[in-house]
């Protein structure tokens, strides 16, 4: 029941109105003032100057330089995104560990990424090697920036409530608990938040800084990794079905007749579009870059050019039946899928045109992410500083 | 922002009260005494009697006769949804026009289904002579009756705020309008509300009375019409997607190589497990009834038996890779595929365990729907109460 007079309504209030004056400032591409503030929150000018100070008091909004914003009246001071706070993301997939710093404002401020093989690693030895990438990193941040949390992007189903990977097919991981491995390399008591990597991707593409929303905020992330992680978004937040296990569209079949996949099942997307199926198609090294598949395909190789027809063959029949049951006509491609989307992209849209059920009334789009080597370091630093904004008043007290 | 005094907002509250009063009646699978009301929403019993009382006025609720419901203390009143208010549900398939008129108890009312074959029809006649049917219901109604509204379903893609079907392909239909066709049949000013058919049959799924839940909440619903329509369902909503388009399942690609489908796109689902490909596959003719697939199948019939195994594999598939991006591991067969669920369960079971990444954590299961014909029409029904239920107070003005 809804009731006008409740007692302990006056500091849930505060907490709402607070998180909607800095969800304001996050989201806004240009500094704010407090009469701007006021405008698009409908606040008064005098409630709105006072929740500001108070975030400003708290580190979560900074003041930069004063200007005359408009012709005439008072100079007016811009309003940003609190630089002190800070998130630490980590990644670890079958070709890389990462670990990012990012902050309020959604800058890098510290960053390390290692290749290397991972596929059917130990999680002891890996976690201890990222544990020490990001206690490295930690220690040469500057004194006054305040590390709100840690998140840890996966590639697999992740328990995220329980703080448990589940199961991921190219690391050959299974029923492992990522903070108790990385806690002897974090500040004491720091929580660690799991994530998939490839919803954590997709955030990067959702939101270009912690609350600031980016190109795309309906469309569907495929992230071409080893293997193929994917994602679904829908107005800005990744859909995460009943566990939080949805958007694995790797492993939609393409061909219930075709090659094994690490998951148990056959003709799976990823056997197709995959970097080390692609690869390997094409006759290439395994740890050869997209631009050298890309070159091949251009000076005419056979095998190479086979290798490519195929992934956007299964990219287009596997993303067709994706939209037809989502309604979200537009793909983003990330990783080595994004790098080689200018050559896969006309053999993907003819599917997706001829296989799209409402394709004549919506025709679906194919753009390419920005190339962001560990993006999923970055989406997990954004997910922390997603609770911030979500919820400064709990960094206020 | 929120604010503790506004002018308007006392009657918003009263509105919003009212809702939660009508809701928690519905819900309830038993009459709840007005004490029970306040009890399950917070409210004191004087403002909850209040508020029941408003909605027995307006015939929203209706007390039933007075029992003693505890030992000690006062008689109560139950109540229950008000049996005055109904609507109207309308159906076009493949293979029926179906008219229903479903009470705010959830009670059928009246109805008529009719079979015959609309494949390839025309949409004047066709929904002229729906029209038709829906008129000699409502004209036999009892005159205290209030047909608050008409739902419609159809089988294919719907644009729900222009009231267009944009394409149903089985039906051959595009770019219809079908209020207009209606409307001579329908009282003067009544709204025609569409629908996609497996949409609405899914909330029959979820609901088994106007806002009262169903066994099942968070479901993929597979409708076996003619071809196969679906719908994905959180929470007991059925997931709309971006346009309204989303559910797609029948048009999920299990074989780029496979036959030829109505929609454009080879080797859609509905190519192998509609009734139409499952009967022509097990030479039977078009309009035989699934329990003669069924015991064609018992009795040894080889061709009846690679037809349902063709059948069962393609579900297995294509249900696999739609559990993989929706994380939604229950399935709901209807129509057709709901009769044949006991003989289609093990292939499809056998699919899923191996197909689903997360399996081994939360196997899926597979239920059969209360086979329902024409249940599209109840659903087209159940929509239309579900407005009255979440605003009964417009319709007490």
């Amino acid at each position: 029941m809804i009731r006008e007079q409740t007692g302990a309504r006056q500091s849930s209030l505060r907490a709402t109105n607070l998180a909607l004056v800095l969800r304001t400032v996050c989201a806004s591409p240009d500094p704010l003032s407090r009469a701007a503030v006021a405008g698009a929150t409908g606040m008064t000018r005098a409630t709105a100057a006072r929740l500001v100070d108070d975030l400003v008091g708290g580190g979560l909004l900074d003041e930069v330089e004063r200007v005359v914003l408009a012709r005439r009246g008072r100079p007016a001071t811009p309003l940003v995104p609190g630089a002190r706070f800070a998130a630490l993301g980590l990644q670890v997939d079958a070709g890389l560990l990462a670990a990012r710093v990012l902050d309020l404002r959604g800058r890098v401020v510290a960053e390390q990424v290692t290749d290397g093989d991972f596929v059917g690693s130990a999680p002891v030895p890996t976690l201890a090697r990222l544990g020490g990438l990001a206690a490295d990193l930690l220690a040469g941040l500057p004194r006054n920036l305040r590390v709100v949390g840690t998140g840890l992007a996966l590639p697999g189903i992740v328990d995220v409530d329980a703080g448990v990977l589940l199961r991921a097919p190219n690391l050959g991981w299974s029923d492992v608990r990522p903070a108790d491995l990385l806690a002897p390399h974090l500040p004491s008591g720091a929580s660690v938040v799991l994530g998939n990597e490839a919803d954590l991707a997709a955030r990067t593409v959702a939101e270009t800084a912690p609350g600031r929303p980016g190109a795309h905020r309906d469309f569907l992330y495929l992230s071409g990794q080893i293997g193929v992680g994917g994602a679904a978004v829908l107005a800005g937040r990744v859909m995460s079905g009943s566990s939080g296990w949805a958007g694995e569209m790797g492993h939609v079949c393409v061909d219930p007749d075709g090659p094994p996949c690490r998951c148990g099942s056959t003709g799976c997307l990823e056997q197709y579009a995959g970097r080390h199926a692609l690869l390997s198609a094409a006759g290439l090294p395994l740890d050869a870059a997209p631009g050298e598949l890309a070159a091949r395909v251009a000076a005419g190789d056979p095998a190479a050019g086979r290798a490519l027809d195929t992934a956007a063959r299964a990219l287009g029949v596997a993303l067709a039946g994706v939209i037809n049951v989502l309604d979200i006509p537009t793909v983003v491609l990330g990783g080595h899928l994004g790098e080689l989307a200018g050559l896969l992209r006309p053999a993907v849209q003819d599917h997706l045109d001829r296989r799209v059920l409402s394709a004549g009334w919506r025709r679906p789009t194919i753009a390419a992410a920005d190339t962001h080597p560990a993006a999923g370091a970055t989406g997990a630093a954004l997910r922390v500083l997603g609770d911030v904004v979500a919820d400064p008043a709990r960094r206020l007290s």
